[in-house]
């Protein structure tokens, strides 16, 4: 752990699973997570993942859930015969069957997941609406909608989350500017890609986002660096940091939530797993310039799971943010615990990126 | 196989391995296929791919190659005693390890490719270039740049090839207006994509492009279609087209050239593999309004690997074709045979047309 102090608020977590009403009279909310966060005029807005599954749920013909078209489907499989045809059903989130190629592939997923708003005067007492703001529609997201990531550009909330289908998880754009209207920019990455976190500005000329690419053949999930001149439309992708040989970034890395703009660089906050599925936060400052270049990265993480409300859930063991506000020199980090409810650490810019110079040094 | 009739040139394979000189003196040619091809002043122009790998190669300790930086390193590994550590030597193409994460991968390739220019006035006899035109350089391309296509746009032909690398296999974007400097762009679609075809036009303001990423945890490797206000940057990806269940196109697809306008709308060419690693060539026409929208597709391949040439090679039953060119009413496909060698087809367009028009009623 590093030497930073982080102040893990004392009322975490500060949004449950019994604030959230189910979006449907057959499903029931199973976890809210991993939110977006911006400011919008007076208030601190959470973009929220809200997990639902069936509520009637047998064992022995347990309920997988999908759309079709926009229509939601609730499909109680016939566990035993299907495990007798090779079903595995070992997996909590989802539900596999051999596939033509010859291993197990994704049939269903056990829940799935839409987005709503959260609201709050001062930053740790949540109204959470009772409808979904951004719910799964179309093709791509007949598995749901998952992990969101706000960065205000100019005037515009610029949204991107994952899109989950049996296409594959892909990246999603939409915009808002009132968060009551939402226009769409049509799928940003293709699959598999998500994590992605886009700049609030341009740097000479070109806006930039990170994003997560995984490949199937060659290669590791890693971060890379994509450009854009209009937001939309997105290129000259450059590889940034991959996965170590081994501790607590060797399983998995991805983007928390967007970079932050400082006058030493951009503090790129992400997110990193280990073998065991351990998830915590890392840190790293990114040349103001050429934010391809890191600029420092501290060895040891920022956030680890540590209370009974990060270590034990859903999936346990899991800090996982998608969204921080700043005000003056607190970073208030807005964080999924355990994949099951919301947290709040705060912890201060300036010490942080003066440990970042540090090791730059 | 479906009736369209076509020619497959008496004199192939019309460019051999024979008729390649190697890059370096520790290197030997292997294979020269999968070129890109296009029209340019009087003459038929191809972009080859040159596979090389070292020219001493002891089974007991065989070699691979890749580069550092820019230089080229050939290494001799110890098979016996890397067998003895878990390493697995039996892909004629890659030597691969137990990775951190428990499952085999790719340490090393046996081979590496470069881009080289052949150039011809009659489209058949071919003259190769002794110089690379486009060399592996940088990161990306430690392990190689393979499968390039050629779309002329404007007066730029635009350029896109496989990147390959321990980081995955990426599409990297050039240009050239003679074909003899070039301008680079960058990383197009980050790993894992590629078989990337730029339409040669815009359609109703956008540049399009199919692609073929491949994810990791959901999904199969399909077609998706891409566009882009500028050739660089590029977004709004839909899906175009996946594996079918069974068949000849139920192990691979993605795209052989860049699709080719035609009054009744873009005929576009792909290539699919079964599960056997059949490959073949197939053949859809897409929109010409709505490139996204298939208005008609052959259910049989429009080329199979029948002749020796093409069923027995490096990589047997292989027709995998990256280029062609249109004179008058016959498509020139050249395309790479048994992942050896480089032969031509020649076919109708009016008759292909005519097939699908007949398919879409």
């Amino acid at each position: 752990m590093s030497s930073i102090p982080v102040v893990k608020h004392h009322a975490n977590p500060i949004i449950r699973v019994s604030d959230v009403r189910p979006s449907a009279p057959e499903l029931k909310v199973d976890c809210v997570f991993n939110p977006a966060a911006t400011a919008y005029r007076d208030q601190v807005v959470l973009l929220v993942r809200v997990a639902e599954s069936p509520r009637d749920n047998d064992p022995l013909r347990p309920s997988v859930v999908y759309l079709v078209g926009d229509e939601l489907v609730v499909e109680a499989l016939d566990r035993p015969e299907l495990e007798a045809r090779g079903w595995d059903f070992s997996d909590s989130r989802s539900v596999r069957a051999p596939g033509p190629k010859g291993y197990l592939v994704a049939k269903y997923l056990t829940s799935i997941s839409h987005l709503r708003l959260a609201r709050s005067t001062d930053g740790v007492h949540f109204e959470v609406d009772d409808e979904p703001f951004i719910a799964p529609t179309g093709e791509y997201e007949s598995w749901g909608c998952e992990d969101p990531r706000i960065t205000l550009v100019g005037d515009r909330y610029m949204i991107n989350y994952s899109s989950v289908s049996p296409r594959g998880i892909c990246t999603t754009l939409v915009s808002t500017t009132d968060f009551e209207s939402v226009e769409r920019h049509g799928v940003m990455f293709a699959p598999e890609n998500r994590n992605v976190g886009i700049f609030s500005e341009k740097v000479h000329g070109m806006y930039y986002a990170v994003n997560r690419p995984a490949p199937q053949m060659f290669g590791e999930p890693a971060i890379w660096l994509a450009e854009s001149p209009n937001l939309v439309h997105w290129g000259n992708q450059r590889f940034l940091m991959g996965t170590s040989d081994s501790g607590w970034e060797s399983g998995r890395v991805g983007a928390a939530f967007p970079p932050i703009r400082t006058a030493e660089g951009w503090l790129f906050v992400y997110h990193a797993a280990d073998p065991d599925n351990r998830y915590c936060l890392g840190a790293m400052l990114l040349d103001s310039d050429r934010p391809w270049l890191i600029k420092a990265k501290l060895a040891e993480p920022i956030l680890e799971p540590t209370e009974p409300y990060e270590t034990d859930g859903f999936f346990s063991n899991v800090v996982f943010s998608c969204g921080a506000v700043v005000t003056g020199d607190t970073l208030h980090i807005y964080y999924g615990v355990a994949d099951t409810e919301i947290a709040l650490a705060d912890l201060s810019v300036g010490v942080l990126v003066a440990a970042l110079l540090a090791e730059s040094r």
